[in-house]
């Protein structure tokens, strides 16, 4: 297996989201980071990726000049994709330069600050053929997918109804100076149009579409921002309507206090009910009226008979617990996979195939700008 | 402590219900029943007070005989109240005949069809002054009681969220033959204007409404009946809004196959979250952002130190489960000690007066109007 | 069907176990109380009387006096059994008398202090021909007699190893002055040899037995009593080996400071695994290594055609709790059903007998012997 | 930070362990593979070092020849230590040859097949002063790390009783053919004298003595070999007792059909009681008999006020789970760390040197004799 070279832009000390990817990115031995742009200042990328044990003259000092600098180098040499873990408006600008410099792309998420540049990105993704992945964690975990793959072969029958809650407690109030990242999550010019909506309700709605193969059709929200000087969503609740009648509801808060990241999601067919809770993530219960609820867990041969995805995506036996950051890693394996095919001229398989990308991307904004202008409206149904 | 007389309309043989209000009444030796009515056919009336081990002359044909029967006993003999155990349509008519004629009454729930006999029952019971409980099951759990009391002492801060769920699945399919329950309970002539809602949607927003202290103030609902065949709604998705700016979510359905009898709700306030879930009632956990979960366990003296009304209706030591039928009983009790007061003419304490009665079943009618308003109207926000 | 009449010794105002009977005997409409002698001191015995609503001359001042005055009732008015809810040392000498004198009895746990006194009641029992009851609550519980169906029934496969820990707390500190129960508790005198060992590891013991079918051959034992000033074992670990080759471990221990009353139970068989617990105890775990975990739960058809025993003592659907009591009151379903039975000269049935009795209590006190035997002289197998 | 080479000792093409090693070292960045003799087979060696995208000069096809490989390396590009991931009856040789060649070592378990063989390492490691580690991964986890400290400040009071279990089913038949980890797993030349005990039993003793800080001073054992045609235990059930007069019980099987890596410990103090388990190793349950339980949780600023041991093992935020591949990184992340320590001329941190080496060896090789020589002298008690 060729160890992919990985770059980033953002990911600076002490920040979050970059370390995970880079953990992720490295836990499978498939890739490694070999060059960033870590922080606006100079100085701090340097000492990052001294930190990294880089090659300082692989640590930029905008995302600009590691595009030309890597581009510099020998195609051998060369990033094979750059992780873009910076705030979130300038996912867009970043991820378009790279595309448009050749560069494969995993993009932290929300994708863009709105849908035209969500769209304006799908085209470019489409045009270059290059390999874009958005980094949409929580469908990343294997009973996520078991649970996609039993909903898929027809064992809970049709489905009729979604439950979607999300609630988080880590903005529950302002403090004095709000952390680097609460910062930027509140400020609608670095954040987009929602705060809670577009940092935890895509994932919540992202994950109703993964396990249901079906898309959100239209929307009515009430959202609200609880914290006094909040400027954007802390809190919303989302009624649904998906393709083939389903109906559903979504609330992801972010003012939960002592809610840690508690992802849940319940399907309930005509036949049978599945549901997963991210915080017990290697289990999926599955509920039958007729029969004892069963529970399948991770790692065990009954699991990847039904789904060969969740199978692929584990790595410990049963019982020896995975989390989020093999959920996390999960995406890379097979945003790298694909990208090997594709490096050997060959098809992704579905298998390679099967990570978030830019088509959630676009999904994820008009969900957000549907959300939003309901709730501005007045609780009105919206289209997606 | 003086036992007091049951007399019950309904509760036949193989009736759910009546077994469990005759149950409850008599766990702790505070009531007991002497009569009945309890089958439109007389025979199998009097089947049911042999099996009951009744005297033959207090199994009566009909409510009315009943009232009479009983109002011709000396008052020692007399029922001291009526459970009216029967289907929806009728709690009506046989609250108020027996309130006209001088009894305390149990009723079920719904209340009534309509908000108008809501109303009127309303006034019925003010001015005879008698002693009127609805059967809120949920609402006796002492670990309910102790959430109110937590949440009333400010111990979570000025409420900001409420999400409540609901699910059940014995409704997931029509059979051939509905059983019994089930027939009525999806028929609108007999079960009133709604289906789901009025069944278990009302359980729901009474919790909501019990354990915050705060009204509902308006409602938006997305009705379902994903039943093909079913007349009233099996399923319901309901965005509120409480008084104080609270906002809320409520999930009730009856399709989720495999979901049992799930009702669960999570308070947050500005400060900390309460969550209660009713198959696993003698817990209630208190969440902070700030210090690890707390999980509060029925039978314990820190919780009768908090919530004198939990630990009144609390009879096992901690570890040793309580369930429904307690909860049931619950009522009961404070019913019952309430009944009893005002025999020896003494107001009723705060403790005593604990129980789910009028008010309750007057806001229960209208939160099903509101519901079905708003579903029917195109799911827009209608007042309470 | 008959209300039997029901007789106590004990379960004074404050007792927590005689509450227990009498609300348990109650529940179901099966029993109610009608006699006691409440209270050594005659006072405090007639002020319960009246709590309980009691005829005053049935309210004695002995078990002795009880006794005399019933049997000086005409036979349908007298007490059908009498329960005992007395401390451990005055078990033996109310049962002796009591069914000497004709009476069914319901005894509380330990049975007698002695094995000799034990084996004394039995052989009384035998001649007697009376029906006698041990109140062992946790085998009353359905999903218990689920699991010992499961197992009879062949789907474990061949038992090989059983595993019951039962850990509380309550004991873990003298007080100042301990409570009434602590105090004869703990008081070799009054409870007997064991202290921890025969309040609860007879009921670990005896659940163990119950869901195997398997009789326990020898147990190897190290007790303590860790709390500085008590006079029994609040501790003990126990090795044991039960019939067929099965082996076993016994965790019993009072000491454990903030756990409840956390009975639970893993029997490993050829093929599955059956695991319960007492604080959860509306579900049946049953596991396997080649299929997903099943999760029975009380009060569904699926439980019914495996277990009709936990079918009959399940009242309420499935999702509504049962806890405690209910199980108590099971034990007095059987119980009261045999009695009838025998009032009708017919023969109970396997279900009705479905109770723990003095079979029970005779292999209870050789368990405790056993135990304290194999303690004392050194950790050594002794055998039952 | 300098990021380490690790050479590698089996962890060949399917191996499990040697894959867990790889991406636990890898995970956070500190150390990476980059040599191995990864199987007897010198062709599938070479295969699996074309899988890591080794260079093909340092894959090797014996232990010996990596030695003198990379001994004739520069130091700078030399493995900085050696993983060894064979075959139980291989590690005393293998990690003897790197010890005398000057290499760190990080071993599986158990360390060696007598204790001989694990004393004589000990003396090695003493005289060369490198840096040896054993991994045993749980106690890897912070949530034991927190346990520990909890304990460690006396917040629960003098320890009294520890139970710790660990049920697995993996081996609860044999199969045709045994799989390639189960038939070395159950040979006695290559597995040493125990099974289970040695499995599994160890981690349970190692866990029991790192939470308490204290020593077990003598066991008796009862083991079984319950799957015929099996040569070594598969099962055993274990009384000990520790310094201080602390007493406890040790479970561990894996013929427990279904479980699946269930290793639980519960540590009752004076005051207070931690217990946690593997399956869910994010939370530990504090309970206490006078509030409610307490539930910390991994992530949390309150963990790292009480821990810094298990902050400093904790990657991601509160609700993101982490598990067994990151409990294993923990025991990296302070094993390289301790070698940094030591290549930088400086004594290592107590926060460094946080991970199971040598002495865990010898214990465990001395509890492993122990246990047998119990069972089989008739389960009495023998020193450790």
């Amino acid at each position: 297996m060729k160890k992919l070279k990985m770059g980033m832009v953002g990911g600076g000390i002490g920040a979050f989201i970059g370390a995970v990817h880079r953990r992720s990115a490295r836990l499978d031995g498939g890739a490694d980071i070999v060059a960033g742009a870590f922080d606006i200042d100079p100085a701090k990328s340097l000492e990052q990726g001294r930190n990294l044990g880089l090659d300082p003259n692989r640590v930029y000092r905008t995302y600009q000049e590691m595009i030309k600098g890597e581009l510099a180098l020998p195609r051998e040499e060369r990033a094979d994709f750059i992780a873009i873990c910076t705030p979130n408006h300038t996912h867009f600008p970043i991820a378009k330069a790279c595309l448009e410099a050749g560069f494969n792309v995993m993009c932290e998420k929300p994708m863009t600050l709105t849908t035209a540049e969500a769209e304006a990105l799908e085209a470019l993704v489409r045009k270059t053929r290059l390999t874009f992945g958005l980094m949409h964690t929580y469908t990343g975990y294997p009973m996520v997918k078991l649970a996609r793959d039993i909903v898929k072969a027809g064992d809970i029958g049709k489905i009729r109804k979604v439950v979607v809650q999300y609630p988080q407690g880590w903005l529950y109030k302002l403090t004095g100076r709000e952390n680097m990242q609460a910062s930027w999550r509140t400020d609608p010019k670095r954040s987009g149009r929602a705060g809670c909506m577009g940092d935890i309700g895509t994932h919540a709605a992202n994950l109703a579409e993964f396990v249901t193969g079906l898309k959100i059709t239209e929307v009515l929200a009430d959202l609200s921002a609880f914290v006094k000087g909040r400027r954007l969503d802390d809190d919303g609740s989302v009624l649904f309507h998906m393709e083939k009648g389903v109906k559903g509801v979504l609330v992801a808060t972010q003012i939960a206090s002592g809610e840690e990241n508690d992802l849940n999601i319940w399907v309930y067919g005509e036949k049978k009910t599945v549901a997963w809770y991210q915080e017990n993530p290697n289990i999926l219960r599955v509920l039958d009226q007729t029969a004892p609820e069963q529970v399948w867990k991770r790692g065990n041969a009954y699991v990847a008979a039904k789904s060969p995805a969740a199978a692929r995506c584990s790595r410990t036996p049963n019982g020896h617990p995975e989390g989020f950051l093999e959920a996390f890693a999960n995406n890379y394996i097979n945003f790298c996979d694909t990208i090997r095919a594709r490096m050997e001229k060959r098809k992704p398989t579905a298998l390679e195939l099967d990570f978030p990308g830019i088509v959630d991307g676009v999904r994820g904004m008009k969900f957000i700008n549907a959300v939003c202008d309901s709730s501005e409206q007045g609780n009105v149904w919206k289209k997606i």
